[in-house]
């Protein structure tokens, strides 16, 4: 990119990388929306993105931890909660486990990570490393995946409800959450990189750190997709659904 | 554990991980070794161990930067010599650059890892924040994949040298020199290991460093085999080999 783009097409080159390359366009996700996955693939998923769900507080405390404005700081404060909650038992991470307890995995294992694949660790803590590590409007910009999260959210959910009868809509209340919770985190980031990437190399970083964040996205599903669906291949010592027991 | 071991236990114990868990055991390695892959197949495992190779030397200055006697820095330093090298064009990265050269791979196409899976990338920095950030034993103790690299590169030397038609001892020329320094390098690390580990906390970090490893080794397997074996389905952005491409 040589020349600085107007904020609207800064905005449409973003939303063109994630029609490209959100996870919504991976087969394991066509597979767990339609049904076609076994309730130890599921397992498998659920567990293996708790790492993730469990990281985003970390990720968004370290952005606080760098944003100079008090304002930005409220709003951005505002995922902590929606992740931590008010008190035990409450938020996001809360309301996965209840996911992970209503697929029967046990909580302390799911929590431990112990069975979790080691490329979604790896996935996780790069993002985490790249949001402390980069400038500020990137670690922002990486956060923008959000943008397309409704979409997938409700096909998700639709389609896990009518496909699957060991899950409810008592253990999709994650989802739940996050269609409203998602936009307005979303909307701000967007405004805010829209605002402050003021050079062609800035809003270049912001493009690649959009990028960036599909590809962590998406290397978790192709780990699941190896270990749990073909070749069915786990690495040393990841969970084995009792259902690919051999 | 709840006691500590014996010296010669631990060295055991931390033979056994490898026994278990070193990468060749993983099926891209038999496939690669005996012939079964594609020249396609065969770059993307050169082109994306190149991103493992370049951090080497990364990784093996952070150690240094964080040893305190000169004696063991010394020793160390040794390690970024062979990989860097002493002038341009000598060391165990240009040694690799000529292994991808020899699979007519594009050198700046590979030194600009543009094409390597982000699941590589990720394995490779967990690697280097691990190095760094963990205590000094526990980054030594991930150095010992070494203690069974020779078995491997003497497979692969033989297995490629006699069933590709695309590689020569000159492209291999990499492991040549790795026969050497590698039992070098993993007697002294496993040396200072079974001298530095004094309780059973740390010898347990000690094991759990070295699992660690065999997982960001394994981890790059499963991507590329994911990517490029089966069921061949590259993460966006990644290299496509001309033999697959449709």
């Amino acid at each position: 990119m040589t020349s600085l783009l107007a904020p609207e097409e800064l905005e449409a080159r973003l939303r063109r990388i994630g029609a490209e390359r959100y996870h919504n366009n991976h087969p394991f996700h066509k597979l767990l929306h339609s049904g076609r996955l076994t309730k130890g693939q599921v397992q498998a998923w659920a567990l293996n993105r708790y790492c993730y769900q469990a990281a985003i507080p970390r990720k968004d405390a370290s952005i606080m931890a760098r944003l100079d404005d008090p304002d930005t700081r409220r709003i951005w404060r505002q995922r902590v909660v929606d992740h931590d909650g008010e008190r035990p038992g409450e938020g996001g991470i809360a309301r996965w486990l209840a996911l992970t307890s209503g697929l029967d995995l046990e909580r302390d294992y799911v929590t431990s990570t112990r069975g979790a694949l080691p490329a979604t660790r790896f996935a996780v803590e790069a993002y985490i490393h790249f949001v402390s590590e980069r400038p500020i409007l990137e670690a922002i910009a990486s956060s923008l995946t959000e943008l397309f999260s409704p979409t997938i959210i409700a096909e998700r959910v639709a389609g896990m409800l009518a496909n699957y009868s060991f899950v409810d809509d008592q253990t999709l209340a994650y989802f739940e959450a996050r269609l409203s919770q998602a936009p307005r985190d979303a909307d701000h980031a967007l405004d805010y990189v829209k605002r402050h990437a003021r050079t062609a190399a800035q809003q270049q970083a912001v493009l690649d750190a959009l990028i960036f964040k599909c590809d962590v996205l998406w290397a978790q599903l192709d780990a699941l997709h190896h270990a749990y669906v073909e070749p069915r291949h786990p690495p040393p010592g990841a969970f084995i659904p009792e259902d690919m027991a051999r």
